[in-house]
């Protein structure tokens, strides 16, 4: 298989941990975004929302949207499970996942802060921008898993929700939220990070790190 | 079971409509989000996230985020499916789904418009910001599907994609969209609005539609 992505990019960043936990080596095709090298008419005929990650199957298919990725990984390499079993269960999961995947990630995202730029607004508020919609996301995500054991975020083993929240903290940090605010959060990011799935998916692990 | 929600609500449509697909009724519990009402300490005690729609199911469990809610409600309700069964079809229609319901929709809902406008922007660009996100969303969904038969966005029964689609081009014509130039999601529409589930779904015919 073949992984269209970006070092820094989240939505990428989920599915190299999902990737590693399964155990499936595939062959990285870095797109640099900053470059906008996902916006030529190459890469727009295997994806045309212009994004990165895109996965491409033995037999030439073409997966876009990280969290379809991930669920298709998880039907076909069912090994270790992503989602629990119990419906309810998994309901949970993907809600946590999608609070970040689709309430907070693509608000803050480089398409719409390079919008924000174009619209006038200042560097300061442009990262002001970023930080509101992390810090409301991961304040709603620490909400949903305050009662939960962990270490992850659901129990004892990583899920869909785990792959969504470690890219998501570190996008926090960078853009200044004071994420000591979230201690649950942060303990199933450390459960996380102890993990060589996750540890070897990390940006600067990754071929194209700047 | 009860379902948290607001007449203009995409999240909420799109609920709406599986639940009327499904054959199941539901109590339905208007929050009025222009006044905030999602915002109370009474709601957040159900969503800590501040938003619709959330759904109780008959023991008391909340489930919120739209697509978990239904990909719950196609799980403990399989008939009439609403993802294929083979799992590369299944990723296709999730990754049209999550084109819209995380890359556009929360991009240009009410509470990043308002933000908008705090940060000074005129009514004008605010509405050329959610003209741009409905486009872009739109324009790549178009793309998604064009060699799909049809009617319906991927083969000849509503599928998760059908019920993103439906009430995103209804924001799109809001916010001024030319919907024309997308001649293949149009026809997903049509052949969607001819069903009594979507056209019973619609803002217009619900309890608190103003």
């Amino acid at each position: 298989m073949k992984l269209h992505g970006y070092f820094r990019s989240s939505a990428s960043y989920r599915v190299r941990i999902a990737l590693n936990l399964k155990g499936l080596g595939v062959e990285h095709l870095p797109h640099h975004l900053r470059k906008g090298e996902q916006c030529t008419a190459a890469f727009l005929a295997i994806n045309p929302q212009g994004l990165v990650p895109a996965l491409e199957d033995d037999q030439g298919s073409v997966l876009t949207q990280s969290l379809a990725i991930i669920e298709w990984l998880d039907e076909t390499h069912p090994a270790p499970p992503l989602l629990p079993k119990d419906p309810l269960r998994r309901a949970k999961v993907r809600a946590f996942a999608q609070a970040l995947a689709c309430d907070t990630h693509p608000v803050q995202n480089l398409k719409v802060l390079t919008r924000l730029r174009e619209l006038g607004l200042s560097e300061h508020k442009v990262t002001a921008w970023a930080g509101w919609v992390n810090r409301e996301g991961l304040t709603a995500c620490e909400k949903l898993i305050e009662r939960e054991a962990g270490p992850f975020c659901f129990g004892e083993a990583p899920s869909l929700a785990d792959l969504c929240l470690v890219p998501q903290l570190a996008n926090a940090r960078r853009f200044g939220v004071d994420v000591d605010t979230f201690p649950r959060l942060l303990k199933a990011e450390a459960a996380a990070k102890a993990m060589t799935a996750f540890a070897d998916a990390a940006p600067d692990k990754q071929p194209d790190a700047e």
